[in-house]
């Protein structure tokens, strides 16, 4: 999906949330329990409860994978779903992957031609050839790690050079030299609040994902106030706020109020900010 | 397995060697194609034709990913055939992981409860939570990144501090924090040659997992002379060098023949530094 599209489809349904699909078999409904595929039912239900109220999923491939190969292949008939009937929602597939060249280009034939999703998060570690094999597909994306939600953020990410800029700072400015904002996308989490101003400086024009909305605790206005650009800019991410609002039968109808209900928070900051006439 | 059991079996066998099971559909002889499990059958003759002269595989997990659920079913055997019939072999999932704390739960429960893996390379970027889920569990271990083999790693691994010190030294130094040379590793490059005196001067009894010996151009001498502890403190892995090392049906019989003049080379190293008497 280009840009250009993302931004479409933004607009038209006024919303720019991405349902997290971090389906653990230990938190969805009993009742699913017996269908022959679990994950898959309740990705479906999932999905047709909030795809007017979002753009774009994103499956955490770690819910997969720790269900081996019936995870895995749960995984691969959500993106066929996800391909077949809502063809305009843009598939994060959230896997932070990254390794040397040769390896990178294995992931990204998997995930760009085996499974023909949109995009990847790529975790930058490893620098310039663990990220490229990833920018070789037209309409493809790399969501770059730079800044994200949690609490060993502050590890790494903040190590300050003798010039006083941040790691994070260094990833989001060199990685502008292997491509740009209709490729190329930022981690910043939530949680970073005020720190999105600074995003903001290095990177004016690319779209951030932005996790840690919700169960994570981050403020919804904060990241709208600093983040928002002429186009938008950013993808809000809930994953635990939606997909878990309910326990009981009603999960796909819980999940749906609580995607409508940021939809309209979103399209409200949409208004306001001029981005929506 | 223990790092106690890990040196005995060092010792006793007089080899470091780890094999990369980097298996590429594109690249195993062909005659192989057409049988059920290709990944599987091509990985247990390299297995079987190199057990005696390594201590360790490695399979990295992308090259399963990429063909989807069969190439996961692939990695899933491979890992039941080496539990079953070499246990003593040390089994490292090379997968580069780390996320937020309950994700990196999830694939910690993957690979060291579902796999009973012995161990899994982390990627260091999002810090102490990301990393602390695989570490609560007994005779598995984190290998963590440090200083990559690749070309890249000099874009973000070498970054400085105020005080002087590189990123990879501020991974190495804070994740001692988090657990001790029982349960942890770095991987550091063989390309970085000289590096490997300064990442002694940091750990000096952490076992230090090695890629980029052969195809990558790494010099095993080289390695040895820096990096060795008195209990060897190293694992070299070799991946294309040895399963690539013939293209038709001998391709077992030359992925012997390489295996064994890697363990030679060691065997000597061990000799010549004193670890074997």
């Amino acid at each position: 999906m280009t840009r250009k599209e993302l931004v479409h489809q933004i607009i038209s349904k006024r919303t720019f949330l991405c349902v997290g699909l971090d389906t653990d078999i230990k938190k969805i409904p009993e009742h699913l329990l017996s269908e022959a595929s679990p994950i898959f039912t309740f990705n479906k239900a999932i999905i047709d409860a909030t795809a007017p109220y979002c753009v774009a999923y994103k499956p955490n491939l770690a819910f997969y994978e720790s269900l081996g190969v019936s995870g895995m292949a749960a995984f691969e008939h959500t993106v066929r779903y996800l391909k077949k009937y809502y063809p305009h929602h843009f598939i994060i597939a959230d896997a932070k992957r990254g390794d040397i060249g040769n390896t990178s280009a294995m992931y990204a034939r998997t995930f760009f031609e085996e499974y023909d999703i949109d995009s990847l998060t790529v975790a930058p570690y490893m620098g310039e050839d663990s990220v490229t094999p990833f920018l070789g597909y037209d309409g493809k994306w790399v969501i770059l790690l730079a800044l994200t939600s949690n609490r060993g953020s502050s590890d790494f990410q903040l190590l300050t050079d003798t010039e006083g800029v941040r790691l994070f700072e260094h990833v989001i400015t060199r990685s502008q030299q292997w491509a740009g904002p209709d490729k190329m996308m930022y981690v910043v989490g939530a949680t970073q609040g005020s720190m999105f101003k600074e995003i903001r400086r290095l990177a004016p024009n690319h779209f951030l994902l932005v996790p840690g909305v919700g169960a994570q605790g981050g403020s919804l206005q904060e990241v709208c106030h600093y983040g928002l650009t002429s186009d938008c800019g950013l993808l809000v991410n809930s994953s635990r706020g939606i997909i878990y609002a309910s326990r009981g039968e009603d999960f796909a109808e819980a999940a749906c109020a609580n995607a409508r209900q940021l939809q309209e928070e979103m399209e409200a900051i949409l208004r306001q900010s001029g981005i929506l006439g």
